[in-house]
């Protein structure tokens, strides 16, 4: 809820296979392609310890929700400390690709854990640092699954379609009504959806974002 | 809080220096001499989640007090998991070198961190387990101190005698009128220690510790 800073915080967001790396790499070159110079993360990861979680999560087979969520929260804390605040501080654009909405999709509603309780801890990891703007990528999930196809699947992405129907309904119930939250349609190619994402930040932040796809 | 199982779950806390670990043993190698098959666990450690987390506090310079806290829930809650309850529950002791109260003592009242918050998380990673006792090993933090030496300590070791003052007055206040937690004076030899500590574990555990030091 702060606005102590200058930079803008930008989270994408979405299921597997919604196209988040290939809009964040989009969104990055069009920025530098701008004289800007933004720093792009990816959730859990970008810091120490952020890399040893993601290597835990995604290689452990029996972890739990619980100590996932914890691992997820420790990395976001590290990553805030270490990297968002000190970039926002300078004024610089941040893109994270998943942030504070992935947990409670996929943490809280997905895996079923307390919405209240996970959103807390939420708030203990970020010491209340909230994107400017979540873009959610919405994707039919079988789309997501076509597009991400069989091929290098990590355990997340393993965990089953009715699994991922869950999450990808959750994130469009969490952005119901959230002025934070921007839904923008996935399904079509990337340079169409670069467009989209462009012409909505642009709405948003005119100075950073001139002349939307411009 | 919870009682639906068999063994005896046994923590013993302190200091640096106050023992713990000589302690640990000396109960370990008892009860083994009794013909029991206890597990032995020390915290942050005893899972791959653990000594990864172990890793990361020990050698990393700028973690924060957040950052610690979830890194240390995130070991525990996989402890809890995949060691303590499936041995408790056939019915063995675990005896654990640290649990919630090094929670308590280090990151709530040594670190500043919200205490009530500390206790709700820890409650989530734990799933609501508490040690059956709690052993607080109290000896002067300057005896600590000098027993711990200056050589190989590592980062939250080197934190300073204030740092380390208020974690033993911590112990001290979290204990009082807790009647899980039993204070143990541990400034004399390790041979008296163990003999206080098993006077304490035959009285409150007559079956798994019958005539105390015989």
């Amino acid at each position: 809820m702060e606005r102590t800073r200058g930079g803008v915080f930008i989270a994408l967001e979405g299921v597997e296979g919604a196209g988040k790396s290939t809009q964040v790499r989009l969104l990055e070159e069009w920025l530098r392609g701008r004289g800007l110079d933004p720093v792009v993360t990816r959730e859990p990861g970008g810091t120490a310890v952020g890399e040893e979680a993601r290597r835990i999560l995604l290689e452990s087979e029996h972890v739990t929700a619980e100590t996932e969520l914890l691992l997820m929260l420790a990395a976001r804390s590290a990553l805030v400390t270490e990297v968002i605040r000190p970039a926002l501080e300078s004024g610089r654009v941040v893109v994270t690709d998943r942030f504070d909405l992935s947990t409670m999709a996929y943490q809280a509603y997905g895996r079923g854990l307390p919405a209240a309780e996970v959103e807390a801890m939420n708030r203990f990891a970020t010491g209340g640092l909230t994107p400017d703007v979540t873009v959610l990528l919405d994707v039919d999930p079988e789309v997501g699954s076509r597009r991400r196809g069989g091929a290098g699947r990590d355990r997340i992405e393993r965990a089953g379609v009715a699994f991922h129907g869950r999450v990808a309904g959750a994130y469009r119930l969490l952005a119901e009504g959230q002025d934070r939250i921007a839904r923008v349609d996935g399904s079509d190619g990337p340079a169409a959806v670069h467009e989209r994402v462009l012409a909505l930040l642009s709405a948003r932040f005119p100075e950073t974002f001139p002349g939307g796809a411009g």
